[in-house]
């Protein structure tokens, strides 16, 4: 059986011959990232052979002469030999982002926020009195809780978990029958969660929580006050997997990666709900309810759903609605017999993220004014719509605003340029980093901020090439490539220049050109353009960092007036708090979604024309954007 | 830390200082039967403490000497020193039983049994034809489904549990999107269960439990033929830790050892589940629903519910009517979304083996005519009545009749006296065995034999004293007891004579008592007396042996008519069977047990006066006995 070490950790593994290294690292609990999801596309995974025979595949982005240094990507190498020893390279973690845990509500319209009379949570705490045991009356103790539960509540059916009859015997015999009872109703029944003994009406939690590809946010409520207590945010375990849903579903096609991505993304959240928790002094059985609101390929890895046929034509989940789950059977470590709500998706890209992102916004309003909802992500998801109709569509914008697929990008975490300044007459940036640390890369609203720096001072052109005429010493280029260095081995945080290539710079385009196309499309769809909205709604994590005039210029959004565009911050968990306080707004959310209007864009011719025309920045018709014209010629 | 060492099989552990013996040997892998439940009352799991400290204290059941020969009661002796060394004599098993797994339909008159347009079980199976997913018709797997059900079902609402919406997007891409559901429908839903490719619909299986303090019986049921495949019996693996209910609570009183009671049960039943599942090539998951019946302590202790409260004044259990449970949440390893349905019990000590075994009488038709239902076990319990009234009550005969509390007393097993004949010149006794081996011991139906062939020949007084005056070779005085040897030593199959002291006899003489009395004044609250009873349904795995003229002898039944009494097997096992496969009977037994009033004897000052006057042979009025008077006249 061959034995494999891996460097500089040491960490040593036995593994069956014919092993994926990547499988055997995993084992032998040393994280190689794949974000490509382990298909060899990425290159992000190479490890450096020292020792001992290996089966590898020869991958493009690999130069040729890597193989022969031993250089190969760990996603696609077997192992052969008795003895092999690995070296791997240092982790660019996805540790230390910068996350917001603050309340974001005000970022969302007061009107639109619950009001105090719409409190009506779907778990709920009684006081109940209920009589002693008597010799002879023929009752049981549950017979009794039943009776005295309906006696305010009329003849209803009452269920009860296993966990509650256990706990009834003690509970009516510990406070002269004083009990306080949680529970959630249906229409025909009252289901009980809990029995606790004396009156606990005053703790009573909940939770709510954004299970996003890239960052998993999750929300301590006070269900009595219907207040936010805390947020906590970290990355989405599953990043090492895959970057985006893609790799993501690539990597769950073998049965025991589906169960890991399903483990890793659990790991997560419950470690989140733990630090909420803790630092309110609340119990995890205290927590008796939870709104979950992901994208369809989140929803579909959490619940341990196959993601294969998400990205398959016809592009079919298999759920929609999740019906009410358990705590216990979904792995969320709150109250086991708690229900567990998940915000419905409409199609395979739109997802019950948006769905509960709509909810923050005038489009779930029944108001006559058109409106746009974008979610900038790795996805991007597009919701257009009034009181009479909406539509939703989702384009793959790639991680490149996340940082991710380009070659000195990285999170919005400490050391990260986030903004930039470019020189007119030398070309040379000059630059702000997150924690003003010396620089390690680029983050996605530092490559706008670039990009757009460069395009105004003339430095890049529309098509995004960079300017090889004018002599500049931050323009160079290697071998076939061309780039520009934002930060000189001197200032840089990392042993090389911090530099951007036009390949990276294609990237960002592509990325911005999706988003507006997917947008112009679908107002096309609806004969309309831009110029007819009344309010244009941006959400996710990216956009708070964003600068709006920057975005416009590289023709990433719309040249209208600055008063349209309202930036929500994470929209998804503000739908699913309101979800949790207000049943009203959970049915209020299912018939959104059933409103919704699934557009697959990839079967609409017209979609890739608007898409091409858009591969310029900041588009190949400049009148789209008068300002940004405008900009260029005062310059 | 003290370290013990068990003998003869050296097994050897670790424990805390004080640590009870007992507890000692059960987590070093020694059993040791505690029969009362570690009260120390019963003497039955005496150790030879051979080297090493001990704490132990003096019960009266040991003699004075004992503790000076080492010479304590497991259950109530804790380890002081550093090194103890324990002998532990050999078990007398519970091996071997005679169990009877034959299908015992016969035994039950067959206008009882559910008829065939009466076959309706819970969980049914279908076939379904799903058509394939399509662009942009929005619906998930899981909405075609729905559709496809709710077009045979209409707009009736469908509950999933999660490991359905698992297979489902497997399940429909299969075989063309023929799949079989398995489902159970209440009222307003239809609960999925079970989700599989194709038909499956010949193979759907179900299983009926009868879980006794002493004895398990799992039915393994072809729902689709509503037959009986096979049944398999074993011992309660709970016996080592209390013979009966009342041992059993009092051992559960440590958190650790109800705990240890629930995994007891369920051990055993799950044990046989497989075994009936392997022998017809049934796979767990495909068992689909279950029915289980036991008494009131037994359904208690299986859910992990606290026991206490139905031994204290006033004897309220948790509960009567469990709710359908899963079974994955109750442990039953059958498919985990099945549902799990109890018997409904009545009282403290009138369960759901008993509104089973009702369904298996006359007792639960609509008829004028008076019948009696004893259910004889450790515990007798009793239901009279007619189509106006039913009434029930409980009455402790103790483990007598099943071979325990008697010095040479055993199951009904290899090896055990079965069958006795006395001679009335010389007084000796002819006997068989169980398997014609040497004997071990006498069993139950053994000892009613036995004392009414005494009690005949003239050798035995009303009083259950044996005859002193006349010489017999077979009745000796040993100290103050006096004994009547059965096998003398020469034919015993152990190393002593088997016999029968005085102090039995009188144990014997209270079971019959208890069960006697109960049955009278059952009738007499009613007005009436045995003469009024159009049939007398014996249920119960002693009843299987017990010889009816012997059992009159005695004064345990009632000397009326041969023809009125009815042997119907285990009952409560063949009422389970009815109601797995009809919910016709699953409600008529729910409305059975809401009819049946529940009568505390405990708390009737006119039982002591019955019983007391049962306290002889055949009783303190021989003329209700004229049959016994009679035939002792003969003689």
């Amino acid at each position: 059986m061959p034995v494999i070490e891996f460097l500089p950790s040491k960490k040593t593994i036995h593994v069956a011959a014919g092993a994926l290294l990547h499988d055997a690292a995993r084992k032998a609990g040393v994280e190689i990232d794949v974000p490509c999801g382990g298909k060899g596309t990425c290159g992000k995974c190479v490890v450096k052979i020292k020792s001992g025979q290996v089966d590898t595949e020869s991958f493009g982005m690999l130069p040729p002469e890597a193989a022969t240094e031993g250089i190969v990507l760990a996603c696609r190498t077997r192992v052969l030999d008795e003895c092999v020893v690995v070296e791997v390279p240092d982790r660019k973690g996805y540790e230390g982002g910068k996350f917001s845990d603050e309340d974001e509500t005000y970022l969302v319209r007061g009107e639109l926020l619950p009001q105090k009379w719409q409190y009506d949570p779907l778990a709920v705490k009684w006081l109940l009195q209920v009589p002693g045991p008597k010799l002879g009356d023929g009752l049981s103790d549950l017979d009794r809780l039943t009776r005295a539960i309906q006696q305010w509540w009329g003849k209803i059916e009452i269920v009860y978990p296993l966990s509650v009859i256990r706990d009834t015997a003690e509970a009516l015999r510990s406070e002269d029958g004083q009990v306080t009872i949680t529970f959630v109703r249906d229409q025909e029944r009252v289901h009980a969660i809990r029995i606790e003994k004396g009156d606990t009406t005053l703790r009573h939690f909940a939770i709510a929580v954004d299970v996003g590809t890239t960052t998993i946010a999750v929300q301590l409520i006070n269900l009595g006050q219907a207040n936010i207590l805390c947020t906590r945010t970290d990355y989405n375990g599953q990043i090492p997997c895959g970057l985006d849903v893609i790799s993501r579903i690539n990597y769950a096609a073998r049965p025991d990666r589906q169960q890991e991505l399903r483990t890793r993304v659990l790991d997560t959240i419950n470690k989140l709900i733990k630090q909420a928790a803790e630092s309110h002094g609340v119990q995890p059985e205290e927590i008796c309810n939870a709104v979950i609101s992901g994208n369809t390929t989140m929803t579909h890895l959490l619940l341990g759903l196959k993601p294969e046929y998400i990205r398959l034509d016809p592009y079919t989940p298999t759920v929609h609605e999740v019906p009410y789950l358990n705590a216990a059977d979904t792995g969320i470590t709150i109250n086991p017999d708690s229900w567990i709500y998940f915000s419905p998706s409409v199609g395979s890209y739109v997802g019950g993220d948006i769905t509960a992102g709509v909810l923050c916004t005038d489009l779930s309003t029944p108001i006559d004014e058109m409106n746009l909802f974008i979610d900038i992500g790795t996805n991007g998801e597009i919701v257009l719509g009034n009181k009479d109709f909406l539509m939703a569509c989702a384009c793959s914008a790639g991680p490149a605003f996340e940082g991710s697929g380009i070659e000195c990008g990285m999170r919005a975490a400490l050391g990260a340029v986030e903004k930039v300044k470019v020189d007119p007459i030398t070309g040379i940036a000059s630059y702000s980093t997150i924690g003003d640390v010396r620089p390690k890369g680029i983050c996605g609203s530092g490559i706008i901020d670039l990009l757009a720096e460069l395009f105004i001072t003339g430095w890049l052109d529309s098509a995004g090439k960079l300017n090889r005429v004018r002599e500049c010493a931050c323009i160079k280029t290697i071998g076939k490539r061309t780039y520009y260095i934002i930060v000189p081995e001197t200032q840089s945080g990392i042993d090389k220049p911090i530099m951007i290539s036009e390949l990276d710079i294609e990237n960002i385009i592509r990325a911005k050109a999706a988003i507006y196309s997917a947008c112009t499309l679908m107002l096309n769809q609806a004969g309309m353009d831009f110029n007819d909205l009344a309010h244009i709604y941006i959400a996710g994590g990216f956009g708070r960092f964003l600068d709006l005039e920057k975005a416009k210029i590289i023709g990433l959004v719309p040249d209208v007036a600055k008063e349209k565009f309202h930036y929500i911050g994470n929209a998804s968990l503000m739908g699913s708090y309101m979800v949790v306080v207000s049943q009203e707004y959970k049915e209020h959310q299912q018939e959104l979604a059933r409103r919704m209007t699934y557009m697959e864009l990839s079967s609409d011719p017209a979609y890739m024309d608007h898409y091409t025309g858009a591969l310029f920045l900041p588009h190949t018709d400049p009148s789209r954007f008068p300002s940004v014209l405008h900009m260029k010629q005062r310059l």
